[in-house]
């Protein structure tokens, strides 16, 4: 039997692949799409912009931009039988994006190109495309199906953020709603190596179709360490809201062992810049949810000092993630899949790439149960 | 930054769990579930007696034997949600092994206790169970209706694998057919960690409930490196049919620079375990397609130690897996979700001990593109 590699625990640290899409420094407190500052990039581009870069791996020239983006509207429109699917999908009672998930793992058989193992990158790299811009049409058609109104086809006159929001309020959203939106899901396309983009390379690495990745990415992106609890900041704040002072809540909460959330970063030790650059989105938006967080962060951020004073313990995305998305009209189950709506331009980046470093993915375990029977060895 | 870990590609070799379920000795030539061979299971169990071996920890006694047979019964009735998606998800087009990773996906949700990360690792052993159990009730509904039949509703007085023939084929299967299945299922339920285990066990790590890990393990297993591709060693067989001598073809194949699908494999030293009780049983049910690969086997095993003296290429349990299933009324299509029929068991068995294990699975990614933009540092 080939010697084992014993690693730490979760294989932290540990490198499971190459990737040329981003990372993140968390001891200069910042992180990049390709050779560039995501803030900045969220400050100055468009999110069909960043998606032809994270994807491509260049900034377009205006021509290439225009023609990407109008690529972009056309994926937004939905197979006819995932619009089908939808209503039994959404009577089921399925969270959001659980809809999200089994609507995307049908959508690749729907389409006329389904590239298999021997298909050419840039066939993944279509679909990858097609999967991710039709997402924000599926999370709008569930949030509007299970509000009793009927879905809204895309409009392809608009940006892809835009059109989210219009497809999901009914109405044109404010210019200053649809960027802020944008601005969130431009610093959420891609964060280094996380569980979920993982999952998906994994996933990609046994041959299996980019349908099949983004359902176990979406999977992964559920979980509540990961990507499925970004409204837990503003459930905090209603707790904060009853209880009446921050300080007091944040202290009995700390008494009690619990976490805060909003709070903290695994990498960052600054800092989380996308919560920098929310928190300014928040502040401009402004109403009474903004202002409480805003009130609060420093009162919190003061007793988690006080009680590690060796940590850094800074707002992180979440914090203000959650208001701005309320803010412009997103109900807080629709956090998670506007989360994945982001996440999803990312994912399609690294299965490309996955695809082109060709390897299975496959660990070993370490057997720790008793020891095997080896009279019962013959077969 | 924290220092990066360098291992193998594809992470050969490196644990990232530790587990007591079960491993392969590829040097020995065995695998087994607990302490137990499984070759040696297959020949004197039962598929529930098994499945209680991998998920509770113990064969059980004649008393516990029945209740867990009847537990499993009662769990392949489908929830009412999800027996009524299957016609809009197999109208898709999907295949089979697709539309059992939708219906799979929501039914989590439809069930009364869906527990969240909370919950008690038997709450989610008890998912594990039910979604398992349902999976045969599904994959026959979906062969049904794609036949433009009404699916039929599982029988509890039946075993797993005898209820699975019927809801396929329309009738109580021989039983020769029933056990074959069974044995089939039963050498299948487990093999050391491979890449849908793992993706199970990743997505399991962010705190996603079982159904994510399931949907997301089920994508990776229709991978062709890994699960996807069962009906190879059949298709290959077509191909001697028609160029008329398996040495002819075995030789062609080889120096078209080919694999031949059917013989070899990554662990172990030996003949697979797997296929030589698959082989008695093709042998024993007969029937011409059992004949050709019974005939051609040694041939192609011949051609092969002529050409590699030095490797070990004999036929795997992907040779004779096919002919059995086929030869018992499965279709070509329901390979790969048979095979998930019996993974699913090993997978509920992984989550649940990641559930203990409780630590987050995220290697990193090492960057290799063009360095950042210093002077964009500044958020």
């Amino acid at each position: 039997m080939a010697a084992l590699i014993e690693v730490p625990r979760g294989l932290t640290g540990v490198v499971a692949a190459s990737t040329s899409i981003g990372d993140v420094d968390g001891e200069a407190g910042y992180f990049h799409y390709r050779q560039y500052n995501a803030t900045q990039l969220a400050r100055t581009c468009t999110l069909e912009q960043v998606w032809h870069l994270v994807t491509r791996g260049t900034l377009p020239d205006p021509t290439t931009s225009a023609a990407f983006r109008e690529k972009v509207a056309r994926g937004r429109v939905l197979p006819e039988a995932v619009g089908a699917a939808l209503p039994t999908l959404v009577s089921s009672g399925a969270p959001p994006i659980d809809v999200l998930r089994a609507a995307l793992s049908l959508a690749g058989t729907a389409l006329d190109a389904r590239p298999t193992i021997e298909g050419t990158v840039s066939e993944h790299e279509e679909l990858g495309l097609r999967l991710a811009a039709m997402a924000p049409t599926i999370v709008a058609a569930t949030a509007r199906l299970r509000a009793g109104l009927a879905p809204l086809a895309p409009d392809a006159s608009l940006g892809h953020a835009t059109d989210y929001l219009r497809m999901v309020t009914g109405s044109i959203p404010e210019p200053e709603h649809a960027r802020a939106v944008e601005q969130y899901l431009i610093l959420t396309v891609d964060h280094g190596f996380n569980a979920s983009t993982f999952t998906a390379r994994v996933i990609t690495s046994t041959g299996a179709d980019v349908p099949a990745a983004m359902a176990g990415a979406l999977g992964a992106l559920s979980g509540p360490l990961h990507g499925g609890a970004p409204s837990r900041a503003l459930d905090a704040l209603d707790a904060i809201a009853v209880v009446g002072d921050p300080r007091r809540w944040a202290e009995r909460e700390l008494a009690a062992g619990r976490r805060l959330m909003g709070f903290g970063h695994a990498v960052y030790r600054t800092p989380d810049p996308r919560s920098g650059l929310l928190r300014e989105i928040a502040r401009a938006l402004g109403g009474a949810t903004a202002e409480s967080i805003l009130a609060a962060e420093p009162v919190i951020v003061d007793v988690l000092r006080q009680r590690h004073p060796d940590r850094v313990l800074e707002a992180n995305v979440e914090l203000y993630a959650g208001v701005v998305m309320e803010r412009c009209g997103l109900a807080r189950d629709l956090f998670t899949p506007t989360f994945a709506i982001s996440r999803m331009i990312g994912w399609s980046a690294h299965i490309a790439e996955q695809i082109i470093d060709g390897k299975l993915i496959r660990p070993s375990a370490l057997y720790v149960g008793p020891a095997p029977d080896r009279s019962m060895l013959a077969g």
